[in-house]
């Protein structure tokens, strides 16, 4: 049986997991993100004893990273996480570090991409050619997937940093994003949710008014992406969307702001089927990363 | 020498060329937007003219047409015209029409995603895989090729109508959008600036404040396409992109928006070469349907 490794690059935890290709998990282990030179030691050091003790070593890794990275093959860059704000993360070479001391060939993508690539493998998107996923937590992140592929570009996407309508009268918060202030992520990320309530979101009571405009906001970013890139479905997930009372909100504010102009069945009829939670829940991100190592093997 | 045929299905004229895949024309002819039964039979006589002329018939024709299009493979309606208002056009099944008449592979596309095919084949994207053409006129349209394929989903991108931040304060001009009254296209098409200003555009002197009022809106647009799907490339074609003066303004405008959150050296050195027009001219419509049909080749 062929296994897999994958690991999930989160800003806190790095969680490193071995599959086969039938999505079973064959071990797991985490560890808290600190200095890349720790972190990676570690991560290394689990994929040397599973390949010690497995029957076979793992034949690709696949990491599912927080970014910004570098993606463009042709880089020297390439595989490197780029400018982020992680204190001595910025221009990690991990996809060279990892080649280099586990001789596999390494896929990096982002987390949402990741994520994306896993709904559409054993998810809620499984068989399409064509979708988003979307986290809403303390940020705002998509991936997508078109023509059966992850969507990259310049550098990848950003569309928590969409660009949104913001009525000052409804709401005058203005927005908690540090380089755009009101944008999506701005104003419907958790950390809007409690500077404009003064208090977390998931202590909100689910008939509070502001998960009205919370559906309002995630409307709007939803009507940018279908107008953008006309996907096949839309799977939300993320801590906010944790609050299940948002899908049905959700469902009828797009479909009001469309106003019709979409003439799909799938947005006129079958709403319902087209905005959706995760099918793997929490578990994208790993299986993200265990699902880029296996479309590279 | 292998030839093609190419058509610019617009709502105004129906242009028709004989191409080779130097993009040299050999023929071309242009007919009024009428009925689709007399529009499109002239279409068939042109072409099966040209076939009795050329030294071997056309291999394949392109279409790049108004829209919205059905082009869901596995749809009934695949090849289809669907909901335009245009009178009689509701409906047409152009390419099963076009295929049966002329005995000849059709493809089909939005114009927008021609004329983007058609600029990475010949024009301003040349050897770029991730761009976007949008065309700022009557209306607002864009079409973009990702990984190298036409950007499609559930139907085709509608970039026109994606949303953007309206400042009433600012500009009470309600928008000019009959769905969505102030999206992109409502705030910034043609008729926007007719009906904000009372005139035309290509009247307004080329140091009226609509310039900078619309080159703020477009980069609004841009800034919500770079999150969304990170092009290496803008291209902005279309009658209001005729106003040179806009470019330097519309760059400026995206790089303040962006504020530094996309560091890349294209949009943070190389602007001028990020945000451009098209290398096609007036011509990517009627080059993109002749792409079209090459590639289907």
């Amino acid at each position: 049986m062929e296994t897999f490794g994958g690991i999930e690059a989160g800003g806190t935890w790095f969680v490193c997991v071995v599959g086969d290709s039938e999505r079973s998990i064959l071990a797991e282990a985490r560890f808290p993100t600190t200095t890349p030179e720790e972190t990676l030691g570690r991560v290394v050091a689990f994929f040397r004893e599973q390949n010690r003790v497995l029957p076979r070593p793992i034949s690709a890794l696949g990491v599912a990273c927080f970014g910004p990275l570098e993606l463009a093959p042709g880089s020297p860059r390439f595989g490197c996480i780029t400018t982020t704000p992680k204190p001595g993360w910025a221009h990690t070479p991990i996809v060279r570090t990892l080649q280099e001391a586990l001789d596999v060939p390494v896929t990096l993508d982002t987390d949402v991409n990741a994520a994306a690539i896993a709904e559409g493998t054993w998810g809620a998107a499984a068989g399409l050619d064509n979708f988003i996923y979307l986290t809403i937590g303390t940020g705002i992140g998509g991936g997508g997937v078109f023509n059966g592929q992850p969507l990259h570009g310049l550098v990848h996407p950003e569309m928590g940093h969409i660009r949104v309508p913001h009525d000052w009268q409804r709401d005058p918060y203005p927005g908690a994003c540090p380089y755009h202030g009101d944008c999506f992520e701005g104003l419907a990320a958790g950390p809007a949710l409690r500077g404009r309530w003064g208090i977390a979101g998931e202590s909100l009571p689910s008939d509070h008014p502001a998960w009205a405009l919370e559906a309002h906001y995630i409307a709007q970013g939803l009507h940018g992406l279908i107008c953008t890139l006309s996907p096949t479905r839309l799977i939300l997930g993320g801590g906010v969307m944790q609050q299940a009372q948002l899908f049905p909100l959700i469902r009828a504010e797009t479909v009001r702001l469309l106003n019709g102009y979409v003439s799909s069945p799938s947005i006129l009829e079958g709403i319902d089927q087209y905005i959706v939670p995760p099918g793997l829940g929490h578990r994208s991100g790993v299986m993200g990363a265990l699902a880029l190592a296996r479309r590279r093997s």
